[in-house]
């Protein structure tokens, strides 16, 4: 049984510096086996990842350790986290990188604040033990230096608790969710893929009692129910994709060229 | 002896989908070694998939399995399939992405069809046994639901009968032919790589009475000759290539945007 | 113990290119972890590669063949070569891309020539031995026929000087160093990053005296004192990267962008 590592960051790939980060890894574990996310999340841009990575990890083996580095604050006083679930290791920034797996767990938002209370059936632990670390430390690398190390120690087998000090709460933002008011939900575009497919946060199960038959509102056009797959229709079309959300495509096209559409446009579905 | 499986998509690389099939192949058989061959496909262009296909697969390791997701019909009745050669298999949607490979294991053409019958040596299945496919199937991506934790099996050593109904035909597009008329070969441009070398249908055995001495003629413009290497001149240059297709090139420049090529433009060798 | 490759190359990720090359090395030795450094090297450009080389391969396993595939000569009489150190090998060919590595093992640059006699702790090798190719050898993708092939022995044990002849002088360009005058060293830009930061030749070393407290100039700009992290200031900072040498950055933004800079561009740092 192998051990996994993935890896999502706002790297980029014309530079070493994922290069750097699986350097280190495999110095520490040369046997484990790294899988990039996705090193093309936008600067800076903590949503994203955190989108990215909600709809990828739960396909990893048992045990995996998620490394995420979209780290605008490195070198400063936010912390950096492990999360411990059932199922796997989260390694990253305290900076609302792993909010939708906060959200999973059932982590209840603290009043006034950024930050959510750890479920039972999630541990946090800040990263504090130097020994483990990568020296000497950059003030402006710490994926290279503290996550990619820490990470290797998760996958060969140390525990959270031999690398930092438990923690009751963490960072997270507030994920935007659909909402329905009468017989409208309103949503919103959370991420564009590849294709130009906007993806909502509209769910399937926020549909279930109106079945297909439903209109979707993307600024002045409108769908009329819902399509199967992206070839049903030579228009535009609302289906639910493979995370479970709705999205809006075209066939054989761009659907957020066609709408000029950007992450955060409104989207509303009358049932 | 590893196993190895190589991915070829038109997913990109700033979404989650790749390391989703990834995620799923590795919980099937955390053994396997995955090479990305390209994740940067035009969407939903076939040929393009089954032209890069081609030029690698031979390399690897045999009974590698090579998955293509180019798949503008998923969810649709467009089969997915595996092909089995003695070297490899093939797993992905059957809508043309293996004409290459169908051509060189001498897959006849069906009359009026888009389809070719398999030949002795290469066997095919509808993939249909839903048991080891990744639950619940989304109708929107096949390649993590179907086509990775088939290739999956198929890396484990389950037999590819296991895994579908056997079948004696299969879609593949016609595979552009350069032709010669008397002293003229006409061909056209399959692919424009990286560096804006334009690689061209017409390969070296089409030449090899001629030799050297030809002249190569795209537009308005003519190269005299073969050159070896693509440093051996200054200005644009005829040459043959890696995969034995003749590239028209321009040392430390790109061909692609001095003749402001195209895929399909027509290039023309007078013998 | 696992075995490493690492792949450096201007190959880019829209062809087959990288893809055959990890195909023939797999094919070679199975066991061993090929790594991608860089396929996004500007086309040609050798000091880019050799710079992005010079601040990763450290982090590496000891032992690890760094392969570099920056090759404008392919197919030419420049020799392809294998390094090797103390730690690990490097493969590539004979046209500069290593001179950083050549300068860190104290090479002496050869009068009038672009050459480098090399140090006792470094040794290199013509690869010659053409048994251990892919054959047969294409005049356009060294790469994948001697260079894949080449590092893959390397990987599974065999000795450098099994596969060519010890050779003492090889190609180097000259690294362009920050120069101090009175009280000014005069730098340039080396290597702008994903982020846009500019990163220089200028060294925390050769500000040591000084400390903290200088002006630093690009353009008609003057940036007072250097930073800790990229969020320490609203505007331009500056500061010593992960690398160890002297970047210009904008905390949320590109400064690439605001400078308008490119690569060779000078900087000036007044103690």
């Amino acid at each position: 049984m192998g051990s996994f590592i993935t890896l999502t960051t706002d790297f980029g790939v014309t530079d070493g510096y994922v290069a750097a980060m699986k350097g280190v890894i495999y110095s520490l574990n040369p046997e484990v086996t790294i899988v990039d996310i996705n090193h093309h999340i936008q600067p800076q841009n903590i949503r994203e990842a955190a989108f990215v990575l909600s709809t990828v990890y739960s396909y990893f083996p048992i045990y995996a350790v998620h490394v995420v580095v979209v780290d605008p604050g490195v070198g400063t006083d936010r912390r950096p986290l492990i999360l411990k679930t059932p199922r796997a290791h989260f390694v990253g920034p305290d900076n609302g990188v792993f909010s939708y797996i906060l959200e999973a767990y059932s982590c209840e938002p603290q009043p006034e604040s950024q930050r959510v209370r750890l479920g039972p059936e999630i541990k946090g632990y800040a990263i504090t033990r130097s020994e483990y670390w990568h020296q000497p430390v950059s003030r402006t690398f710490h994926g290279r230096d503290i996550f990619a190390p820490v990470a290797a120690r998760l996958s060969s087998g140390l525990l959270a608790s031999s690398l930092g000090d438990s923690i009751d709460t963490v960072t997270a933002f507030t994920i935007p969710h659909s909402v329905r008011q009468n017989n409208t939900i309103t949503g919103q575009i959370l991420h564009i893929d590849h294709f130009g497919n906007l993806i909502t946060n509209i769910k399937e199960e926020n549909l279930s009692s109106a079945g297909q038959s439903v209109t979707i509102v993307i600024k002045e056009y409108s769908i009329e129910g819902m399509a199967q797959t992206y070839s049903d229709t030579e228009g535009p079309a609302a289906l639910f994709g493979s995370s479970g959300y709705l999205e809006i495509s075209i066939s054989n096209g761009s659907a957020a060229a066609f709408f000029h559409s950007q992450i955060g446009d409104e989207i509303r579905v009358l049932l």
